[in-house]
């Protein structure tokens, strides 16, 4: 059976653009899946808000592991792993790769911030960043870790997002790749993809370039393509989709006469028992009542 | 500090009805705090279709327990657990009292349903009901277990649901009640209220009437309240919109030129950041850097 | 890479008998592993015993799984996991196939007993069994379900400890190995071999008989080989051996002057430091220094 | 009903030395109670060393809080957990404590080392120490987020096993007194208590001073008492006991004739039996069936 990691690879090398659709939980992950996307991005933002904690490395890599192996469990899409700063040091990576490699996960992203870290689109947070040296000894850690060579180890770029400038980027991207990672991860908050396309001009390396336009949001899929951007990675739309819903339903739920009005707003019943093949079920017994009576009983 | 299940209690004491609003993680849970709920209910059905597998008893107590316990840890309302069938027999029953209390959640209800049971909505689904002598003893263990009397036992009659008819419900209500139980669960699948409202004209009990109209959802609120029923469980609503929202939302963004096609189907970063409290920790690092500095440093 | 299911078929295959060591974390796992066993045994009682909890389906699934997972992540050696009835029904059974095998378990075995079950030694408890049809139900889901074929489906025969007899024993495991087992694990209560010997020599099936000689301690290992047993599980030895030393031992600390005392009943704390692989921490640490200075650092 | 931080209060105020004996799961720490210890130490060391996995932070704050909780699930007595270096800065602390106090553990201990740390008694393994002031952050941020006031926050000072001398030492536990902590527990690698003997008659604060003679196992209590120790951690010894035992009993089983052979060093079925309260559920039983009896079925 093809693995996970194996069908991610096999993505890359056969399409265009790979598009990564951001989940937090199991059904947000196969609604990722239904609606066609290539692939699943486990999001520690995302992950980090559905718990209603900070995203500052307040979750541990227990607890987003294992909203990563449940996506696994329910997709047949490859889920990459956001992993923040890896958890620690390289001792901390090569435990993870390990771990996410043997729940099936089809790659993990580490970020060269300092530990505990703070999401990268906050104002006014502090984005040290580790030095590169020690960032370059998570990467060979991770890659000496992995055992199938298509679990792929992305390494994502905050030189941009710490102030550090375009030369410490390209500089660092280099070296990361040098040092064995699979890809880049070159991460931006500014409103436009300027700094990126200028990125991935002045870039020389063999290794994909992935992106996450979450403030360029008006950047064009041609755009990404043409600037030789291999997979875009749509972070968090799926968890503000929620939240927006939600918060519409309840505030007219709390003072509504009845239920009723707010049914527009909602799928059906049936359709959440689809999603969770409730049906399935019924098959299922009637299959297995079938071969039970076959044996005799 | 006043208990959860004591603000539950009080809660019920002082108000005409109590509104409910169902969550399956801390993210959903605090939006129906957000909007002026009186209570939290963990809910099985969603907490399985957010975990992509059926409403069928395939998730442990473990998984709904930890579901349960992060909306405490989020949340300053109650918070309700549903707890199917209670997982096994009494002693299952008695375990999972002592860890719901020990976790600060307000009450739990049981359903008189064999295990494992199905989604009491499923149509043709199998809905057998355990004996009313063993599901009084589950009662029984339950009341026996808790140790703030203001933890509060429901009981879910599933008599309507099953078919065995309004007698069967009103007996098992009576009888639950005499076990011990601190309020009646009666479920229906109907379309309207008839049943429900035969039902609470006939009931003689002294303990709250709990409803979840989630098929009869043209139901108002003053019938309900006029109709003696002191609990509305608004169950799967918040899960049905997510679910609608997500799917309309990466519909779109699958085929989208850029994210921006979907923006205003989305909570901004700033309202999510305030969601998880990701200012508080500025504030707090502010506090304390002034904190240190006070002590000389 | 070979599968641990593979691993465990081909030791069968190789062998004349096969010998389990039971285990209840990581450490024992790994002890057993040490001391030259084929095959590791995550069983049930030991597991709940360490929990403190009885041995009486009050621990989920979930905690029997984790504590599976964390000995075939720290060990070579195959692990067989001990799942009790399955945990529900055919649907739980499909559930917990997928995942066992996704997590790289080897094998699991299921019992023929009522949900929830007590532990098949305790005097006096209730040893109620399924129906043969039932569990048969079980046993045709979980091959199904499977998806590397030499994953070891064990069908475990109560019929000795319910007191149903010889006959009932020899028909259910001729049912169970038509329906798709892979082995029979008969299981007796006695001080005595005789009923198992009396099961074996009876048996005209195919698949590997399995034992759990706890009761008939004195049993000799060229006799279980005689008698056509493939697999023997010392299933809690481990667990008392570790229950007694801590016994002996604190009752002598609480009143030892100091814990010179003890130091002939413990290993060294670089025993432990081995187990747990601490040194190789400082050989990774030196061969990464070496690659990052050989990147020019 | 008394708090487990009340009760471990009540009991420093009572008794001239407290004795802390060391767990890692529910079993040992039921262990540790029944000898007549006066509280539970979950250790990191021993909590990791269970899992396999090396004490240099790889276990997850996660994965140490199960361990404790279920810890305090099953015994009366005052659990203190070892949360190494509080698992990140500040706010890591701030949730830590939190997560901790609600579960009802009665203390927590934090050390001033980087993270991710390595065993303090492992040589040549860097043990570079937190700034004074970063960890009086710690210590506030600790204090600060505590809701009863008994919650006992022990601040462990490395200054002795990172080389750095008996005046930093002195130095660091004066200012995390002053920070607010409830103990200090002061640490040394050496094999005599001498280094820890200077550093209690040197100390002039006010709050309890905690030990662990680990190394330095032949100091007798009556020293301990005499030096102000006011608790004494008998940290891993029941660790090391339960591998002494296991060990040795694998190492015969496997090449035994029959488990009668190692009869003698294990516990009875009956003991573990009666550590689960296997008996109780039994009991349980009758006691229930009465009282259904009593409501007429």
């Amino acid at each position: 059976m093809k693995s996970n990691a194996q069908k991610l690879r096999d993505i890359i090398d056969s399409k265009e653009i790979i598009k990564v659709g951001g989940a937090f939980d199991a059904m947000s992950a196969k609604l990722v899946e239904n609606s066609g996307f290539d692939a699943i991005w486990a999001g520690s933002f995302s992950i980090s808000a559905i718990n209603a904690v900070p995203d500052a490395s307040i979750l541990t890599m227990t607890e987003f592991f294992d909203a990563a192996s449940k996506m696994v469990y329910a997709c047949n899409i490859p889920v990459i792993a956001d992993c923040d700063t890896g958890y620690g040091g390289p001792d901390n990576v090569r435990h993870l790769v390990k771990k996410y490699e043997n729940a099936g996960i089809a790659g993990i992203s580490i970020e060269d911030k300092v530990f505990p870290k703070q999401n990268s689109l906050l104002e006014n947070a502090s984005h040290d960043l580790l030095s590169e040296k020690d960032f370059v000894g998570k990467i060979i850690a991770a890659t000496e870790s992995k055992q199938n060579k298509n679990f792929m180890i992305i390494a994502r770029v905050e030189a941009l997002i710490s102030g550090m400038g375009m030369d410490e980027a390209l500089k660092r991207a280099s070296a990361y790749e040098k040092a064995g990672a699979d890809a880049i991860l070159i991460h931006s908050k500014q409103k436009t993809p300027d700094e990126i396309f200028q990125f991935t001009e002045s870039w020389d390396g063999k290794i994909p370039i992935v992106v996450v336009p979450t403030t360029y949001d008006s950047v064009k899929i041609d755009e990404l393509i043409s600037h030789k951007i291999k997979l875009v990675i749509y972070a968090n739309q799926t968890l503000r989709a929620s939240h927006a819903a939600m918060s519409t339903l309840l505030s007219k739920l709390v003072n509504a006469e009845s239920i009723k009005e707010v049914n527009e707003m909602m799928s059906s019943m049936d359709e959440i028992f689809r999603l969770q093949s409730m049906y399935d079920i019924k098959t299922m017994e009637e299959k297995l009542d079938k071969k039970i009576r076959e044996l005799g009983y």
